[in-house]
């Protein structure tokens, strides 16, 4: 069942992209082709998937959860054409096509990851939803694109990225900013980054606009706080699976079947869990997220299995 | 009446932003001192003014005013975080001080914008008003900010800014994108950039935001559809003005005492008012948008002193 649900759901999700996007026939079409090719660019829809997982489990129409699925792709989007920047992660490659400063350029790229992310909430407001849950879902959404979510783990990220070197032309006297002070105000030099320090990134970079998914489609089925609560624990699994298999792709994969370029990470002296806790340490923890996922689904209480079905995507997933 | 008014409005805006804005003592702390250096900067805060003065006219307080405030306050400086980018502006002075990315580096001044966009919309969905009237607010400064609103008119600017010339590093391939096409598709060269564009641009690029101040003011003190139609007019006729003074500026002022750049529009090759109409003309231009304004407000039928300061402001301010 899963497979042919997701199948329709990526097809839902691709056509409401296609209606949210501005044409490219009208101005600034520049912008407006950039923004689709950031956009319309055959990627997994995994965040749009869990909205329409999660919705469905909690007893939501398709129709009802539209909006929120093309809201969170839209913000994934901006935040791949923004970390592919060259002040970035100067990235080339994105889902086998040029990234969007490469076929367009930079400041077409930084205004049409703007554009969408504004997009998103224009999408979201308009929801064929009661007004105070839609409220509450732009709320959810504005928190984990923001500095307590997406950005903030970005930030970390780069904070984290080449930590035994220097970084990208910043001075030393702003480095020291970014130095720990335990409680008594004495620094404490940040390196080396420990598990908990790389399990915190990534909650907040990758992990909080899955979770956000997942309570979105939630919202918008009008779920009760107990149920928030369990698919919190499921989503927290997941984002963090989801992270480590990435990490692992970037060891084991090639370029051409991940559509960007791999052995970056260790290129760029990033942290990962590999390089943490070993490979073998990253698939055992790997197995205990999925049990973790598992257990949440459980204590659902409701027809769980596309929920499943996605866990176990973010764990074996081989792109 | 209104210098006291608008020094007291400047105060609780400058207050509640800096409440909204993170701790720069919590993680990522980099990223949160570049956000308050961005913001907390000494700004006019004209978007803030426009709309608490607008919001008091219809009969809101204060207190149901601020969230507005500062979500507008927020999109702008995002917009000039990233304006003044290498790749957009290259603009090393913003307000006397050093730049985002001058004063912390490129990646850090890309997440600031991000997250300072995403900010807007968490402190708007969290307004103290009713769900139904939030939904409409979020809805239009979405609109706003977006390609239909602040990055539609960027984009157009970076189009037209050394259109006699080549444009940074972008490719013939690509620019040949933005050349127009008449309905018979056939293409027209995008140059001279006539008054209509320009005036089309800057109601994008400045007047969104501004006219959404206005109207989110008025939205939030449940104003009725013939009060906004005539604040429209007020908004749009303010927009342009401001547009133009500011035009006029970057020749008659000085770097020092308008805290940012003077003559990069010249020096840019940048479609300017000036440039098209000359600066008598623009002035003449300044005169006719100032009686527009007046005709809007009297037909208000509300205490709009305020209101009327604020076009002044617009018309006649030295930087």
């Amino acid at each position: 069942m899963p497979d042919r649900a997701f199948a329709a759901w990526r097809a839902r999700v691709e056509a409401a992209l296609d209606l949210a996007l501005p044409s490219p026939d009208h101005a600034p079409r520049r912008l407006h082709a950039a923004m689709r090719h950031a956009v319309l660019n055959g990627g997994k829809r995994m965040r749009p998937l869990l909205v329409y997982a999660s919705g469905i489990a909690m007893g939501a129409s398709d129709e009802n959860l539209d909006a929120a699925a093309v809201a969170v792709e839209l913000i994934h989007c901006y935040s791949l054409v923004h970390d592919d920047l060259p002040a970035m992660d100067d990235d080339s490659l994105r889902r086998g096509q040029p990234t969007v400063h490469v076929a367009f350029d930079e400041a077409t790229a930084i205004l049409t990851g703007d554009a969408l992310q504004s997009l998103a909430f224009d999408v979201l407001a308009s929801a064929p939803l009661d007004a105070g849950r839609r409220v509450v879902m732009l709320a959810e959404l504005a928190r984990a694109s923001g500095t307590a979510g997406m950005c903030g783990g970005q930030a970390l990220d780069i904070d984290a990225t080449g930590s035994a070197g220097t970084q990208r032309g910043q001075s030393e006297v702003s480095r020291h900013d970014d130095h720990l002070n335990d409680q008594h105000g004495r620094e404490i030099h940040s390196d080396p980054f420990s598990l908990t320090d790389l399990e915190h990134l990534h909650t907040l970079k990758t992990g909080a606009l899955l979770r956000a998914s997942v309570r979105l489609g939630a919202l918008a089925a009008g779920a009760d706080a107990t149920s928030l609560a369990t698919l919190d624990r499921y989503a927290n699994a997941l984002g963090l699976a989801f992270q480590i298999r990435d990490d692992l792709l970037d060891i084991e994969g090639d370029s051409a079947s991940l559509g960007k370029t791999a052995g970056k990470d260790a290129a760029q002296d990033k942290a990962t869990f590999p390089a943490l806790i070993g490979i073998e340490g990253s698939r055992s923890r790997l197995g205990q997220l999925s049990a973790g996922m598992d257990d949440a689904l459980a204590a659902l209480g409701a027809d769980t299995t596309a929920l499943a079905a996605l866990g176990r995507l973010a764990v074996e997933r081989t792109h």
